[in-house]
């Protein structure tokens, strides 16, 4: 027996046909669909995803515009940049591409992003909202990460799920998601005693500690659900190439779990079509 | 061998001397320190609380300054209150008292305040500030809840802490605050199976399920910390009058526990203080 791999490409595509659907319908509406990104000159990362960014929004229908601010920017240009999108009614998606320059408070930033224009969830409000059940953008990572659990069918309420690692851009969020989809929820970090009890428990296990191969397959119950959300590079001993591995040992792994979201092509893949599902989402509500 | 008790009116008061030197400190430099709140007329158990608050304020030196909203006001008249709040420099914390008049928004009018003025800590921007480990006011309940265990020494970087209920008001930003504080978190609710195994290995165990009688002597650890935090109101069988009793059942537990915060007089009057506290702080920071 081995685990079912849970495709995040495959997901995501279908997430993306049904958005195609929605937008279609959108724009017949004469409502405009669009995502407006601040990017930071020469930020290679950056105008590297946005340039994809640009041709997956496209393809959509989804109008994309990037508004640059200078590599020398600072605290208060970038909060100009915010505030005159926030203001703009034809408006209604902001992401603002990290890093900003040297010296802008990027915390400053996200949040003062308008609370309903917030598509990648980064306002400290939007969370907050998950938190106290409120309707809010949830973070695209953690909104992914549950996509990818809830593909297998699982009834969340009284699951006992365990999230390995509590950082603030995965493991918090995603136990916020999780309180309210009313499972048992188990947060560990790498002051926890005895990690392995507690994976051991977990109807599903999501790993997000950036540690490679920390998940092994006696590390958790037969036949749950094991969701790697970890981003590792890492050179291959065998070839000497740089590779990106999770947080998962998949070899032992995969003949225990039910299910296992890997990396690459899990979670990943899934991100991207939550940030065009929040897109679409505040166009709707606008 | 039984628990100690924790005496939340004693650790109460002790927070309020501090502040008391503080406050003293502060109206020296001709700093106001300073609480508004909006209150909607007609409304019984805010007026006492308004009342009992007023006190309280007027012996520590805190200024306190009611803004009554008429008991038909709607949306627009008190978000008007709270705007006008906001934008005042001279107010530096703000309260508002629930109920508001029947058809405001209460979720609306909470999450207009301004942050950094929002001494309750119900604007979800805070709570979200809290799970994304920024400088936040946290809501006071938690707060209260996080100082009664802290009260007892122990290392909560990979203490095992068991939730008992996932609400809104103490669960769920109990659980923000615990990660914050680098605990193993283990947030439970009413569809959680097997409870008992959960609390069984707490080292600290809180209870908000608004359950008399929930949490016995058997489903905890032996010299585990335990906090109530149910607030129920019951007709005491021999002598038929009402009073307040929390979820734990207390002459079970307490020859376990290490140390019990119990209802009344636990994490009740901390949580008054720590409105205080927060109300201290923002003045401090203004």
């Amino acid at each position: 027996m081995t685990a079912t791999l849970i495709d995040g490409r495959a997901l995501a595509a279908t997430v993306k046909e049904t958005l195609a659907v929605r937008i279609g319908e959108l724009l017949a509406e004469k409502c405009s669909v669009r995502l407006d990104v601040v990017l930071a000159d020469h930020n290679p990362a950056g105008s590297v995803y946005a340039r994809n960014q640009a041709k997956m929004c496209e393809e959509l229908g989804i109008e994309y515009r990037v508004h640059p601010v200078a590599c020398d920017a600072d605290d208060h240009t970038v909060l100009g940049v915010v505030s005159m999108l926030n203001s703009d009614p034809d408006v209604t998606a902001i992401m603002v591409h990290l890093p900003l320059p040297a010296g802008v408070d990027t915390h400053r930033v996200q949040a003062a992003i308008a609370v309903e224009k917030d598509v990648e969830g980064v306002n400290p409000a939007n969370i907050g909202g998950v938190l106290y059940g409120r309707r809010a953008l949830a973070p695209c990572t953690a909104l992914a990460t549950m996509r990818m659990i809830e593909s297998t069918g699982i009834e969340l309420a009284g699951a006992e799920v365990v999230c390995v690692g509590a950082s603030t851009i995965v493991g918090r969020p995603v136990a916020a998601l999780l309180m309210e989809a009313k499972a048992t929820v188990v947060s560990t970090n790498i002051h926890t005693v005895n990690l392995a009890e507690h994976t051991r428990r977990g109807d599903v296990v999501i790993t997000a500690a950036g540690v490679p191969g920390l998940l092994t397959g006696d590390m958790i119950k037969p036949r749950s659900i094991v969701i790697d959300v970890g981003i590792n590079r890492i050179t291959d001993a065998d070839t000497g190439k740089k590779r990106t591995v999770g947080d998962v040992d998949v070899e032992s792994v995969l003949p225990v779990a039910s299910h296992l979201s890997p990396v690459p092509g899990g979670v990943g893949p899934m991100t991207v079509a939550m940030l065009l599902r929040n897109t679409v989402a505040t166009a709707d509500a606008g």
